[in-house]
């Protein structure tokens, strides 16, 4: 749907529990701020069919955008690109674009060492290896270019897994082509914390406000335990009418707060 | 496959960037070390049919355990059990074990503050509606129980989203059912830095220690910039054999090190 998107991350190490997988937050909060909804996130290893399949579920599903991390580096098992193309029947071959990006990066990776250029390896040219008719992306800081694939209702965009490279790509390079989809949505929240009510005594008064309050999201975050309990209340509100979306969050607050007083407790802002 | 397991996160914060995913890699690396392999991760958000769907799939890929995190507790927007019962073509009702679960925690909430015990809400009632033929996994910290059904092939175990209570039901109830499993099966693993050699020059080194040592899976993880490296190698065993993880990974560190060494660069240990 348009609006919509997958994030699909690639890595033995987030399946393994070595790295904590702070790329996907990272693309589902700047997305979400920018007026998409994210639908997904899924991690799958460094396996060319495990990510094809993941890919061609993910179109399956009709999403707008599906953004991947990891596996466009020079290793063996930087397989990412591979797997794309299998998802999308196309073959894998130098791409022009990103091969002039990547010979330019080690130039001047040479030149700030005053050392002659070094030799365009295969494992340096597996970097501008990009499925059949994608286009290059710039990556302002490190050496593998992004990658994007416009399909038939889908843009697909490959970002590495090196977390200041996908940032850089995506700050410079993607934010832009989100923002113009979205076309002025935006994403309004408000977090306030709930003491002295137990979340099974919440319940009913949050689904209260959202009843009178239509449009608000709430959801609670028990920090607490239930018999002692803290928990936090995040309201939120996914609208193209900024100007209306202050008002409601404050209002949907100030009945909550209400409420939450009639039941024993109180509520703590910030 | 046998030992193979999913992670499904199911909670609309981590789908906005709200919050980090520390769940599944908490499950993931205790999973790795019981000797199971995590397949895949999937996150979607608080809908039923968005759970149903994720469920469906991870039975189709035929994994021996899904275990889910969030959506058990008492509000509106805990929708994992119906989602899992709706993919599993069973209803949801109250379950017996689990409502006497649910009971004595309000009883002992109650105990602690001197008070009468609450009355046992909808709210309440609700952690206890378990898909058919569920059964309850005792919560040793909060009052959500966990829930576990057993499938043609596939167990699924249902945890809550809160940490603190998610770990506990794990170490507590889940990790002797893993081990027990996995068989004997272990995660041997050791990281190397590598400064001196860009990741690209590396790449046909990693290819060499892989080839030389079969088992041993070796990925690199870029810490520093190409033109400045300092790169993680993380090499890694699973194996029944413990007795002989050691003396595999000793022997390909000692690989790549000379190899690195070679090449100008050299190797640091932890």
């Amino acid at each position: 749907m348009a609006g919509d998107m997958e994030i699909l991350c690639v890595g033995n190490e987030l399946l393994i529990g070595k790295t904590l997988n702070t790329n996907a937050q990272w693309i589902a909060k700047q997305a979400t701020a920018l007026g998409l909804t994210v639908k997904r996130v899924t991690v799958v290893a460094d396996d060319v069919q495990e990510i094809a399949e993941a890919v061609r579920e993910a179109l399956g599903r009709k999403t707008q955008f599906i953004v991947t991390t990891g596996g466009l580096g020079p290793t063996f098992d930087d397989k990412t690109l591979e797997g794309v193309a299998e998802a999308l029947n196309r073959k894998v071959a130098v791409n022009a674009e990103a091969l002039k990006m990547v010979r330019e990066k080690y130039e001047a990776y040479a030149r700030e060492k005053g050392a002659a250029p070094v030799e365009l390896t295969q494992a340096r040219v597996k970097m501008a290896k990009f499925p059949e008719k994608a286009k290059a992306i710039p990556n302002p800081v490190g050496t593998a270019p992004g990658v994007r694939v416009d399909l038939e209702g889908t843009i697909l965009i490959a970002l590495p897994g090196v977390p200041s490279e996908m940032e850089a790509i995506f700050k410079e390079n993607v934010a832009s082509l989100f923002k113009q989809v979205s076309s002025g949505s935006g994403f309004y929240e408000e977090s306030v914390y709930v003491e002295g009510v137990m979340e099974s005594s919440l319940a009913p008064l949050i689904d209260r406000v959202m009843r009178d309050n239509v449009g608000v999201y709430v959801k609670s975050h028990p920090k607490g335990r239930e018999s002692r309990p803290r928990i936090e209340v995040h309201l939120s509100i996914l609208t193209d009418r900024g100007e209306i979306a202050e008002g409601k969050l404050r209002r949907a607050v100030a009945q909550l707060s209400g409420l939450v007083g009639k039941a024993g407790g109180k509520i703590i802002f910030g």
